[in-house]
């Protein structure tokens, strides 16, 4: 029996952790009103995992669940593939399986599409089946979707998201409490906002993760997360949240990217970092867990999509929208023809990356120098003598935590500055000759600035 | 020839003011995108206006303009007809007009599409076209794709939107300089963000229009505007916007639906009017002409989207991407199957509203009464008997302004309440009572409030 004429569309899981239960629960508790916008219900037939035991609280009578994952594949009742393990040879091999088994796959699995997704969507096309991530970007919140249709005629010109849970949390949480990292983020692991192993997420890479599929699908950009510029939270102190509210901003880990079009030439920018972006900001207002992106358009102007970015009912719910889509397309007899990165796969290009020296703007810069005299004057002649401007200095009085925290000798104090606009490559110039003063006991750091929201 | 085979898929354009000539502006300055987004062009073969005369600064070469839009509607060359005259009897006729000739529609037309909704989306699937619809609410924003494809997978508990730009700006200045609203009015009236005549805006009515819509394709319900209870912004005074500060609140005009599901019943909610909301909320920080609505569903939680609810070029960008969806499904053959509510019409169905009597929360009211003593008495006696109790009060001084603005006569002054949560029944009954009172000397203004953000 063909897919166009079956009365449902069968769906096969694999993953049973977290979001693949997630997917169960909004595929059972929410059938009626799949069916009510479909027309026909989403089918959950089969699911494999390699844990068969745990109870997760959903009932799955009726559907085949074994840990054959390769069977589930190759079942004829599964119409489109569900992967959620997440990794990536495991997950690479089983979703291009899928495709040789003519079998359409939805995933959340933004690690893979990072590295392997010039790959994974050619060999999609190949077979002429889709493939859908939703889900990998922005929880529940339906960013791709907008980029991809919502504004799809729009030339995008810049992207600024708040794309990780995590580091949302822990930023929120030092700024409101006065915290260290060290001890926030042993809070966030308590509370499960954070892995017991937090690198991925606190050093930006799954931030990059997600900018890497947001900025193909907004510029038709071939890129891979290793291509952006990555700067995790590590590192900042107290000091740097309380003097960016003095000065106006607060600090928030972002992912950027921008399209710069010199006459014919394109360039990108992709770039993920802690940022300081003005207070009164919509996007300096998203606290806690919760992610937002900032798209701006040529013709729309300046939007923004807010929403749980993580979670089990969240980002299920995002891995349905993708099923519900590619049946619709099943039962029209018209799968397989949906470009994952909006811009057809032809036109999609890989483009000459800015280099970080080229930004232009203000810049937040934490000296650490010892607290005597003179030290003030040394710091700010050797910005002026690179010509960097300084708007406003906040000399925060010796402070024990401080100085011990940015790994200074004792005695240190850190100074907080902020410049006039001016290159991030005439900044760095200046911070070498200023970390090689003796006043100055630890390595300076750098912040870079937003200002357009 | 076929729509199928063409190179491109055709364009007319009906009503070339402001919106379309941003229309005509994406096409073609974005037509690279559009291409190579779609796989191929969108071309404008015609357009026509009543004023063939004014410069609207596009270029037309190659496209037929004239007054004639019948004959545009049955160009064989038209796929697509774009309705932006706006207003009832002759837009009405020209989509019905374009629906017999086979053509598809796209509009930005709420006014019509909240009272004649059903009919209009009856005709389309008859004939088997599409008709489009995004550019109706929110302007920019992509929120009628968000709910239909995006968020498909919920159900919908609620909805909160700033969906009027003119109003939204008005609120915010009233607030930020402490100005009277005819003061203002008349400012946004200068700048171009209010009509001559603004009574559309500033009573809520176009807020009412796109709430009715967003409703449809929230809930699967059948209404009308003229069912949604909308009270709009005037009447607002100074002290109101001070008042609400004091307590943590800001004013917005919200549109506000929510489904009610006692057991299998269903009722829903649908309003339109000032409401406070908490300061620290996104949606408070939501200022001048932008709009935004807050989404909420069972398996995503809340989800916020954002933009330009007005305006030349962001409401083009929606008209353009409905353009191009229904374009694409030309290409595949599988146009005129989307349903225009998201939902399958068989199943929208009209549901029984909610009396604001039943509303329960919090409810901010101020009354106007003589300075002298007792006044507060009799004022909380009045709620007390009717077991209203009190959070706050706040007491304005003897202001000649506030008496004056209020209506109250010389030595009024207002009283500003915020209740414990309560019916609404229950505050419109005792105020009832309390505007009889000698001492009263204005009716009582009532504002809802809504918490949960």
């Amino acid at each position: 029996m063909s897919d166009a004429e079956k009365g449902s569309v069968g769906v096969g899981l694999i993953g049973l952790g977290t979001i693949g239960t997630g997917v169960v629960k909004v595929l059972k508790q929410n059938a009626d009103v799949i069916q009510q916008r479909l027309g026909f219900p989403l089918e959950l037939v089969r699911v494999s995992d390699l844990d068969l035991e745990t109870d997760r609280g959903v009932d799955l009578d009726g559907v085949t669940f074994d840990a054959d994952s390769e069977a589930l594949i190759n079942d004829p009742d599964v119409d489109i593939v569900v992967e959620l393990i997440g990794g990536f040879d495991v997950a690479r091999r089983l979703i291009l399986q899928s495709f040789e088994a003519r079998k359409h796959v939805v995933t959340a699995n933004k690690a893979l599409l990072a590295l392997h997704g010039a790959e994974i969507f050619g060999k999609a096309a190949q077979q002429g089946v889709d493939i859908a991530f939703e889900a990998s970007v922005g929880g529940g919140i339906p960013i791709l979707r907008s980029v991809r249709e919502g504004l799809a005629a729009n030339h995008i010109e810049a992207l600024y998201g708040i794309l990780n849970g995590t580091t949302n949390y822990v930023l929120t949480e030092m700024e409101a409490t006065g915290e260290a990292f060290d001890v926030v983020l042993k809070r966030a692991q308590q509370l499960g906002y954070a892995e017991a192993d937090p690198a991925v997420d606190v050093d930006g890479i799954d931030a990059a993760h997600k900018l890497t599929l947001l900025a193909g699908m907004s510029f038709g950009a071939q890129l891979t997360h290793k291509e952006v510029s990555t700067e995790g939270i590590r590192g900042l102190l107290p000091v740097d949240f309380e003097a960016a509210r003095e000065m106006g901003y607060r600090i928030k880990l972002l992912g950027i990217a921008k399209l710069h079009r010199d006459g014919g030439r394109q360039r990108l920018e992709a770039r993920v970092h802690p940022t300081l972006i003005p207070r009164s900001s919509l996007l300096a207002n998203v606290d806690g867990v919760m992610n937002a992106v900032v798209v701006i358009g040529d013709a729309v102007g300046e939007t923004l999509f807010y929403g749980p970015g993580a979670g089990e009912m969240p980002t299920a719910s995002a891995v349905v929208a993708d099923l519900m889509e590619i049946a619709r397309e099943i039962r029209r007899g018209t799968a397989g023809r949906v470009a994952p990165l909006s811009y057809l796969p032809e036109v999609l290009e890989r483009k000459p990356l800015v280099p970080l020296g080229e930004l232009f703007g203000r810049f937040y810069l934490r000296f650490t120098a010892l607290d005597r005299s003179g030290v003030l004057g040394h710091l700010t002649g050797v910005l002026g003598e690179n010509e960097i401007g300084i708007e406003s200095i906040l000399q925060k009085g010796q402070g024990e935590a401080a100085q011990s925290e940015s790994g200074g000798a004792t005695g240190s104090v850190p100074v907080c500055v902020l410049t006039h606009p001016t290159r991030e490559a005439a900044v760095r110039s200046a911070l070498e000759r200023i970390d090689e003063l003796p006043d100055v006991t630890a390595p300076t750091r750098l912040l870079r600035i937003e200002e357009r929201f």
